[in-house]
C-alpha cells in the first residue's frame, strides 16, 4: 500500500498525509489550517484561494510536481472569467489533492487575518468580528415531519459549520420565509457568534449567496467631536472614516457644564441623551455615503468615550458623577442592540461599550489601555491621554495603574486669551530667539514659518486667528526658554526682558506675539493669566503622572506615550520643559495618535480583545486624585516651570533654562501662582 | 457534652440537629426546607412564618416544651400589631431553637407552593415563577475601590441569595441610582431568572423593602376571544379574568379567510397583526383595571394560540400555513420582549408563548397537552379540542400522537341556518319524545325546558334567538333517535316521520323546532343543509380521532377529555350518537374546560413547565391529515350518523337508533351527502 500523499500548508507549517482526492479546503479544516471559507466548499465564495507551490523543497526533502493538485476545473475557469483569480491561485474547495505538495495561504484566505497598524510599536489586530457570514442549503419543508422553517435553516447552521445553537431575532421570524424560498431554499447568513450579553443569533438572511459583505463601526465619543471609523468586517479595512461635532456642545463646553445642565434643568439629562444620539444617527448617514453602502449593512458598533457621555449616551442621568464619591451607575461593559439606543443601523446590530474603569476614567481609557497595553509591555510605560480630562495610566505586565486628572481645557485653546481650537489659522508651532526674543510661528494649513518668504501668501484664506493647544505649548516653553517668563510662571517687564513685546497689560505684563492691528488681522498675545492656566493644566496632567509613580514606587519611567489627536501635536521637548510630563529619553517619547478610537476599532474587528479588555480593566488599579493628599502635594509643587530641576536630569543635556525671577515683591501676581488651587472636571 | 437539639420539619418530615440560637430560617434553609423569604432573614417580609408544634409526638419519641422556641421578640411583636399574624404563627428568621422541636411550614410559607386547581382529575401546579422578589442591602460606593452601582447591587445579590451573574436591562441602568439612594442602599429587587433565550436579569427595583408582589398574565388567544387570567407571582392566584373579542374578526370570521385577507391585500397581515395587539393591550387595561393594579406590575406573559394567530401575534405573515406544505415560520417556544411586541407591561416584562406542534397544531394544543398531560397518563387518553379547527391528542406515557382536523365553523353555531354563538337566548339543550316527535329545548339563561310552567316568563329578557354549538349537537342526535333523520343524514317527510314538524324546504325536507311567526319571536328550524354541516364538521373530527387510532394501532380508546369551552356543554352520550367522538365509557369521557387557559397558567407559574412542554412536543409525533389517505377514507365512511353501529358497541347499550332510509331515489339528495367533500382550515 502507498503512503497517502503528504501536504504541507505555509505559513503555517501545519501538515499531514491525505487520500487522493482530498479538496485542499477539506485537509486545511482537518489540519485546523485557518483557511476561510463562505460558502462552506460549494465553488461560490471564492474565500479560499490557495497557492500550491511547486519545485523543489530541500528543507521537507520533497519535489512537488505540477501534478500535485488535480486539473483546473470548469468551476475556477468560470469563477476566473465572471471575476479575477491571481495567475497561479487555485479554489482551495475545488483543487484536490494528488501527490506531496507545498500549499501557501495567503494572507486574505485566511480568516484571522493581521490588520496592519500603521505604526510600527503597535502589535497588529488579529481579525476576529462578532459577526460572520456563512452560506448553507437548507432541508425543505415536510409535512410527514412538519418543523418550522427556522428550525431547519439553524439546524443546516449547525450541522455545516459547527455553529451553537442560534436564536433569531423578530426580524428573522418576519421576514425569513420569503427568502429561504426566493433563494430556492440555499440562504448566506449573518451569525453573531454571541456573547456574555447576547446568546449567538442570526442576523440577517439573504436569498442565495451573498456577494457583498457586512460592515461595523468604531465610535470614539468625545465631549466635543464624534469620529466613527467604518470597517469591513471580512477584511478588517476601513472603508470610511468621518467625524461630527458632538451637539451636547450647546448644553456646554465641557463635560462639568453639561453635568451642571442636567442638574439645573428638569429633563436636561434627557435632552442630551437625545442630541447625542440624533449626533450618532446623522454621523451613520455620513460615514455610510462616505462608503456609498447602505446603513443597514452595519451590524456592529463598538462606542468609547468617557464616563459622563457614557451614562449620556446610555440615557442615564449623570448626576452622581458630578460630586464625591463619583458612582457610575455602571463600570462593566455593555452589550445592548442598538435599536434600544434609538440607533439606526441594522435593525438587529448589536453595540458593544468598553467598560469603565473608574468614576473619572472611562471606557477611552480602556480603549486607550487595549490600545498601547501596558498590561504587556516589558518597560515601564507611561501613557497619556491629552485632553479636558487627562486619563493616565503606568505600569507594565506586572501592574497598571490609572487614574484621570483634570487638566481643564486649556491644552484644547480653551481659557487662553488668543487661544482656539485646532484649525486652519491657528498657530501650532513657536520658535522665539532667546537672543533678540523675536518669535516666529507657523500657522495650520501653512508650511511656511512666519519669517520666510511667502508666509503671507501661504495664509491668505486662513489669516492668523490664534493659538490651538499645543501652539499654547510650544509658546510657554519657548518663553521659558528665552527667558519671557520665570520659573513662578510670570511674565517680565520689558526692562527684566529686554524686548518691548512685553507690555503692561493690567496689572501683570502680557507678551505680544502678533499685532495684526496695521493689518486688520487678529493681534496675539499671551497674557500672564494664560500662563497661568496653562500652568494649573500642567501641573494637573504632570501630579497625576507623579501620583501613578508614587503608588508604583518609582521615579522615573522608561517610555511615554502621549495618546489623542491633540498628543499627536505636542512636541516632546517642550512639553518636558512646561513640566507636563516626567523627565524621559526625549526619543522614548512617541504619539499613539487617536489610541482611544484605535482601541475601538480592536473591539470591533476581534470579538475576543473585548473579554481580554474586560479582564485587564478589572486588574487595573484605579487611584482616585480627589482623595488622594499627595496629588495636592504634587499639584502644589507642579506650578513652576518645569516643576524643579532636578526632577529633569535628561531635560537639562538638552536645554538650558535662564535663571530669572520676576517677581518685585507687588502685587503683581495677581491671581496668587501655584497657591492658587481649582478643581475642575471635564 | 449534650447533643444539639432535634428540628424537625413539616410536612416534609425533614430533620437535623442545630445548635441552641439557630434561626429556624437558618435550619430550614440548610436542610432545604421550602421555606420563603424575601427579605433575607431581616424580620420584614414576613414570608417565613411557620407553626411550631408543643407537646407529644410519639412517632418521634419527642415530647416538645413551650420553651422549644426562643421567645417571641419584639420584631415579632412589632410585625403583628402593625399587620397580622395568625395566633400561634412565628417567624422563622426570628425564632431561634432552643430545644428538640417540630416545626410545621404552612402552605402559604412555602416557596414552591401547590396551587390547587379545581378538577379533580387533574394535577396541582408547583409555583416556581420566571420572576421572583428578592430584598438586599447593597454596599455603598467607595472611591477607593471604584465600581458601578450596578456591580455593587449583582454583588449583594449573589452574595445574599445565591443567584447567578445577573445582568440588567437599559430601565434598571436609567432609573437605578436615585432608587438605590432612596432606599439607603436597601432595595427589593423583581429577579427574572432567565430561561434559554435571556440571561437572569433584574427586571425591577424599588427602594427598601416592598411590600407588594408582582403579577404575571395567562392569555388564551383564540381566533374569536382573547381571554387573560392575571396570577399572583408569590401566590400563584388567579386574581382577575377578562376576556375580549379578537378583533381580527373583522377580517375574517374563520383563521382562513384571515390567512385569505392577508394573501389579497397588500399589508394585510400587518394590519392584522396590529389589530390583535391593540386588543391585547386593551385586555391588559381591562384586566389591571378589574384587579385593580397598576398594569406595569405585570413582569411575564405566557401566551397560547393556534398557528395562525401564533404568525400574525408575532407580526409573521400566515401566508405559508395557507397551503401545503403548512410551513411554520418556527416552531420552538418563543420567549421575547412585550415591548418587543408593542404590548404594554412592565418595560421589561417578558412574553413566551409555547411551542407550535405543526403546521396546524399549535401552541393551544401544546398548552393542552401541558395541561392534560397525556404523555404521564397511564392509560390511553384521547384529548379533543374542539374549536373551528379540532386538535386531537392522542397517548399514553408510551407516546403522543396529534393531529388536527378541518372541523370548520359548525360546532360553533356558524354556517347552521338557525345557528348562532354561545348568548343569552340560545337553545343549549334539545330533547325529542321519540313517539310524538315533539321537541322541548332549553335556553341559555335559563334552567327550565320549554314544555315546564314559566319557560315563557324565565326568557322574558333574552327570547329565543338561535341554537348554539352544543345546541346543535343534541338537536342532531335526538333527530337521529326519535328517527327524524336517517343514518345518511336525511330528514324525512311528514309521511315517513309521522310529524307535521318535518316540511318540504325546496328540494329537501326541514325540521321545525319552534315557530315564532304567531308571537313574532324567531322561528328556528333545522334544515337538511344544517344536517350535512355538522355531518362533515363531525366527520372531520372522528375522522382524525380513527386516523391516530390507527397510527397507535388500537380500535378502542380507555378515555376521552373533552377541551375547549365549547367541550365543557358537550352530552357525552348525544356526541356520541352523533359519532363525534369514538366509542368509549359514557362515565370515562370528561370535560377539561379551557385545557388550554390551564396550560398557559402553569407555563406562568411554573418556568419548569416550559422546558417540560418544549421536550414534550418534541416527543410528540405529528400526523398531518391531509396527505394521510387514511382521513379520507375514514372521513368518507364517517358522515354516516353515527358511522357505523359496530363502531359502537358501548353506545349501543344506553341507545337505540331506529333503522330508518328516507332516500326516496329521487333527486332530493341535494348536495350529494357523504359524498360531498371539501377541505377547510380555520
Amino acid at each position: 500500500m502507498t503512503k497517502d500523499p503528504l501536504v504541507i500548508f505555509t505559513p503555517s507549517g501545519k501538515r499531514g498525509n491525505f487520500a487522493v482526492g482530498t479538496p485542499v479546503l477539506t485537509a486545511a479544516r482537518q489540519l485546523g489550517v485557518d483557511l476561510d471559507s463562505v460558502c462552506g466548499g460549494r465553488g461560490i465564495c471564492s474565500k479560499c484561494q490557495i497557492t500550491p507551490a511547486f519545485g523543489e523543497f530541500p528543507k521537507h526533502g520533497l519535489t512537488v510536481s505540477e501534478n500535485a493538485l488535480s486539473e483546473w476545473n470548469s468551476v475556477e475557469e468560470r469563477y476566473k472569467s465572471k471575476r479575477h483569480l491571481i495567475e497561479g491561485r487555485r479554489l482551495g474547495c475545488q483543487a484536490t489533492i494528488q501527490e506531496d505538495v507545498v500549499i501557501d495561504v495567503p494572507a486574505e484566505s485566511q480568516v484571522h487575518k493581521q490588520v496592519v497598524r500603521k505604526r510600527a510599536e503597535a502589535r497588529d489586530i488579529t481579525l476576529n468580528p462578532s459577526t460572520k457570514l456563512y452560506y448553507v442549503e437548507v432541508q425543505e419543508p415536510d409535512m410527514h415531519d412538519p418543523s418550522g422553517d427556522l428550525e431547519r435553516l439553524v439546524s443546516a447552521l449547525r450541522t455545516e459549520w459547527n455553529l451553537p445553537h442560534l436564536e433569531a431575532d423578530l426580524g428573522i421570524l418576519t421576514t425569513m420565509q420569503p427568502i429561504l424560498r426566493k433563494g430556492e431554499w440555499k440562504v448566506t447568513c449573518a451569525v453573531h457568534l454571541g456573547d456574555d450579553m447576547f446568546s449567538p443569533r442570526i442576523m440577517h438572511i439573504w436569498p442565495g449567496f451573498y456577494e457583498g459583505t457586512i460592515y461595523g463601526l468604531a465610535v470614539d465619543l468625545g465631549s466635543t467631536t464624534i469620529a466613527g471609523h467604518l470597517c469591513d468586517l471580512q477584511t478588517g479595512e476601513v472603508v470610511a472614516s468621518s467625524g461630527i461635532m458632538n451637539p451636547q456642545i450647546r448644553f456646554g463646553e465641557d463635560l462639568m457644564s453639561r453635568v451642571s445642565y442636567s442638574m439645573m434643568n428638569e429633563g436636561g439629562a434627557a435632552e442630551m441623551t437625545r442630541a447625542v444620539r440624533e449626533g450618532m444617527n446623522a454621523l451613520f448617514v455620513q460615514v455610510a455615503s462616505e462608503a456609498q453602502i447602505d446603513r443597514d449593512l452595519i451590524v456592529d458598533a463598538v462606542f468609547v468615550c468617557n464616563p459622563v457621555m457614557h451614562h449620556l449616551f446610555l440615557g442615564i442621568d449623570p448626576f452622581e458623577l458630578g460630586q464625591a464619591p463619583f458612582a457610575l451607575a455602571t463600570s462593566d461593559s455593555i452589550s445592548i442592540r442598538a435599536m434600544e439606543l434609538g440607533l439606526n443601523l441594522h435593525p438587529a446590530a448589536r453595540v458593544y461599550l468598553l467598560p469603565c474603569i473608574a468614576g473619572h476614567v472611562g471606557a477611552d481609557a480602556a480603549a486607550v489601555a487595549l490600545s498601547e497595553s501596558p498590561n504587556t509591555s516589558e518597560d515601564l510605560v507611561l501613557v497619556v491621554d491629552v485632553g479636558t480630562n487627562a486619563e493616565i495610566l503606568l505600569g507594565n505586565k506586572e501592574k497598571v495603574l490609572a487614574c484621570s486628572s483634570p487638566t481643564g481645557p486649556a491644552f484644547e485653546g480653551a481659557q487662553i486669551s488668543s487661544g482656539q481650537r485646532a484649525a486652519p489659522g491657528a498657530i501650532e508651532r513657536v520658535k522665539i530667539d532667546p537672543v533678540t526674543k523675536e518669535p516666529k510661528f507657523r500657522v495650520i494649513g501653512s508650511d511656511i514659518w512666519s519669517d520666510q518668504d511667502g508666509f503671507a501668501e501661504s495664509i491668505v484664506s486662513s489669516g492668523i486667528t490664534g493659538i490651538c493647544g499645543s501652539g499654547i505649548i510650544e509658546m510657554v516653553a519657548e518663553m521659558r526658554i528665552a527667558g519671557i517668563v520665570d520659573g513662578p510662571g510670570l511674565i517680565g517687564s520689558p526692562e527684566q526682558t529686554g524686548t518691548d513685546r512685553c507690555f503692561l497689560d493690567g496689572r501683570t505684563y502680557s507678551f505680544m506675539v502678533h499685532d495684526g492691528s496695521a493689518t486688520g488681522e487678529a493681534t496675539i498675545t499671551v497674557t500672564n493669566r494664560d500662563i497661568r492656566e496653562i500652568q494649573m493644566a500642567k501641573a494637573a496632567l504632570y501630579s497625576g503622572a507623579r501620583l501613578l509613580m508614587d503608588k508604583f514606587e518609582v521615579d522615573t519611567v522608561d517610555r511615554v506615550v502621549l495618546a489623542g489627536a491633540f498628543g499627536a501635536h505636542i512636541s516632546p521637548l517642550h512639553a518636558m520643559v512646561l513640566g507636563m510630563i516626567p523627565d524621559c529619553q526625549l526619543d522614548k517619547v512617541t504619539s499613539a495618535g487617536n489610541a482611544a478610537g484605535t482601541g475601538a476599532r480592536i473591539a470591533l474587528l476581534n470579538s475576543k480583545a473585548r473579554r481580554e479588555i474586560e479582564n485587564t480593566v478589572r486588574e487595573i488599579h484605579k487611584i482616585e486624585t480627589a482623595i488622594e493628599p499627595r496629588f495636592q502635594e504634587h499639584f502644589v509643587n507642579a506650578s513652576a516651570i518645569p516643576n524643579s530641576v532636578e526632577a529633569f536630569p535628561i531635560l537639562a543635556t538638552h536645554v538650558t533654562l535662564p535663571d530669572v525671577n520676576f517677581n518685585q515683591g507687588s502685587g503683581n501676581d495677581e491671581d496668587g501662582g501655584g497657591r492658587r488651587r481649582r478643581r475642575r472636571r471635564g
